[in-house]
């Protein structure tokens, strides 16, 4: 099980985000509170955006807490909009290419879950990849071709729409497999503007995510925490657990759910996959 | 481009093929001769028989110059059936699951050169291999797909005729999408007891490969040399450029030939690819 | 805190060692039961001894939980002795050169512990060193000075008091420098022959060792473990947490004491620092 | 030997600096011209200055012209004081603390060259480093001994006279043991402001280095090249080999001379090492 993070708001040192909360996603690296596995040893990615339009991604197959060039990089770079990441491998080799965020063109996309019986499934899921969009994928995780399926339905159009035609489509094929829960998970995925977060498992007990308090809120109620004065209103955490212990904090994102974090009023919504509506 | 070498005979120490002759693996993975690319810093891998079925296979990023794991490894350890391949990437990540040599049960595969427009090429590759065998494939090189339709067509029954009707399909599907040369390349496999070396390109004009003179015709030649009193007659090394300076001890392998290290007396013959005979 | 194990006896293949037990080293690497540190994801390494005078070291910075390279090697190289270790560091940097076991000549030797407030004696320490083996040292633990020091006292003639020289050293440096109880740890060394492993700290509250039961006894209390049957009278294990869970299988080695695995009768004695007898 | 580039003027993506010349120092690490080795793939680094007041470096032991890291951090970091520097290693292990450049503080530090037998002179030279900087080192190259031998003599306070009472040093020690040339090579270093470059050999054979043509000459003999309109007047790069091949750019450092690029007027002046004045 993995965990991950999504930060959108006032441009902060990534360092921020990464090692200074009490729970931070580097400490719950070695150690997992809530998590399957107890460690995410097996890899690590950080995706920003800065000055360019593409986002940077900086992956790594070494444990995220004791990586030099991951401290660096974290204590110099600012930015406003950031995905981090750390990997307990399923089963795929520890490879930087099976690192997340993904990338493609302006999107950046991380997944914290599994597709159950990937090896029965995965050729069925390959072959629904656009073939334009096939030789893009260079790793072997579950977690890229969910990616692939989500682009090749209109991920830069409709996020939503899209993620749902892709889960449909997995369930379908696992169900075709004899599959009973097909998907299970949590995923973020970002154009640099706005900024996805689902929550849904077929078995409908999915892994946790939560989301950060609406910052006017969290003023009020501590304004003793002197970053909260310094942030801008519009500032969001996603998170696959809660970071810190500031009470009314965190806020638990529903099962089979998506938030949208965007400039202007956040949202929250039901999800529900979009079975493919012919046999496939 | 990569450099391999395959050894089959007396055991030895590893090291005595990788580092000790003038113009050794090791030496050419720095500064090749005949190559396309000067620097093979790509990553490596070796495999070798030992008391085990399954070969064992160690590969690794680091370039293979100055990794102390290999200078270890091939420093213990005694085998009687080796392969080694340095790589020089042609665009694939450098990964562990992208070095060769590539395994499949008993079978050991390596290559050097390339798919053209692989790209182009990989999804209609994919597509003809095997659905069994698909999850079995971890990496993203053309070598791997190779040696996976090698496999679809029977590598582990007949290797020669499966290694034609994987490189047939490969120029069929090729040709189709307008690549006039798609294969280029020397191939080496083994199942642990024979080994077969293949030089073929759709141009005719293949990357180098060479075999070692016959031992007892060496012996004549060079009675001063003592390894060449301790090794069997049957021993045989297959290279993609001569080692050391020896005279009379390297013979080009053809242009479209293959080659078969076996039990008894070895063999040299002709090798044209069988295209598909059904319109794919 | 790190985890090691050493193994003489009927040579085994490695993977028995590490990985075949319910608590394996590699299980515990994921997940300590008696460690302080929960986690030993900083490297690892393997030494043993086969045909060569000189052993074998493999070492990694990966997590030896998901390194591919450790599964082959220990899949198919058969030793009499096998050191492993798997690393947490306590500050040190991640590479191959701080990895246990360390060697030199026929030696090797691992360490789990450490030397308390390193950077305030380490200077003081390595000019202790004999000058001629100062340029071997290639890391920066405290473990490879600690095994430095035992050499310059003489570990390849007489390993209890050239142990027992180099803490004492150690203490009396620390003490001079303030640090009240400046060794904490467990030792492993072997000369490929005999085995020494010690257990000691300056505050007599050590990191815990155990040694397997002789061979012949757990034969009697469990006829129905084949394996017991198959390896030799003298095979033993140290360990620095049990393995497995078999009843009797396991002795702690009492504080402030040292063991010898050798051939003939082993033995355990109590084990005392020696101070250096003049200021130094 | 090794390659380095060290850039002084305004901001520029760092990849305007690795890969965009045509004889990039990228290209360089595959294909060497001048070199003494032809190969520089054991490891890299790069240290810029953005806005915390110690500069960020990123290190890495994989060869540079594959590190897709390295392309993502020069794709998307601006500065305006960047040291690049990539490694053939002349003996010491392929490891991240062996890599350049080196930090003290706000100082950066690289060297092309080596202390000749530095593993005679090893011991002496440390026990030269001011004990309260000896826990520093990190590595084990001859470039961070130097480095901190610099520390030592007052490296902070007037870099030219403390380099000059480093190398005096090691030459006498070098003399001492029977070393006729200890010294060699070209080291940059810098506080963030100012830059110091030298070139210096015991010989008085060393390696190459130049420094690029005042941009306002450049601008009135190539008016054709916008990016000079765009930069600074003061805008400077110091290397181990010329990028590029625009005429008139680029000027060798005469033989044991110096230059310093600050704040106004650059300077070249002769260098001299500085004898120790008591017998060691």
């Amino acid at each position: 099980m993995c965990r991950w993070l999504a930060y959108s708001g006032s441009p902060v040192l990534i360092q921020e985000l990464l090692y200074r909360p009490k729970h931070s996603l580097i400490v719950q690296s070695l150690h997992s509170q809530l998590g399957a596995e107890e460690t995410n040893g097996d890899g690590f990615g950080v995706g920003w955006y800065g000055a360019q339009p593409m986002p940077a991604v900086f992956r790594s197959i070494e444990p995220a807490w004791n990586d030099r060039n991951l401290r660096e990089i974290a204590g110099h770079i600012t930015s406003g909009l950031v995905f981090a990441h750390i990997r307990a491998s399923t089963g795929s080799p520890v490879q930087q290419t099976n690192c997340h965020p993904f990338r493609h063109d302006r999107w950046l996309w991380m997944h914290n879950g599994l597709i159950h019986d990937l090896l029965k499934l995965k050729r069925d899921l390959v072959l629904a990849i656009d073939p334009a969009l096939y030789p893009a994928i260079e790793g072997t995780t579950d977690s890229e071709i969910i990616f692939h399926l989500a682009l090749t339905f209109g991920l830069e159009d409709d996020p939503p729409t899209a993620v749902a035609r892709a889960i449909g489509l997995i369930e379908d094929v696992g169900h075709r497999h004899g599959v009973e829960y097909p998907m299970q998970g949590t995923i973020a995925t970002t154009n640099g503007e706005s900024l996805w977060a689902f929550r849904y498992s077929s078995e409908h007990n999915s892994r946790s995510l939560f989301f950060s308090t609406d910052v006017r809120l969290l003023r009020e109620q501590h304004p003793e925490i002197e970053i909260l004065q310094l942030v801008s209103d519009e500032t969001r955490l996603v998170v696959s657990e809660p970071l810190g212990d500031l009470a009314g904090a965190w806020n638990e994102v529903p099962e089979s759910s998506y938030g949208v974090v965007q400039p202007g009023q956040d949202d929250l919504r039901p999800f529900t996959p979009r079975a493919p509506s012919h046999p496939h």
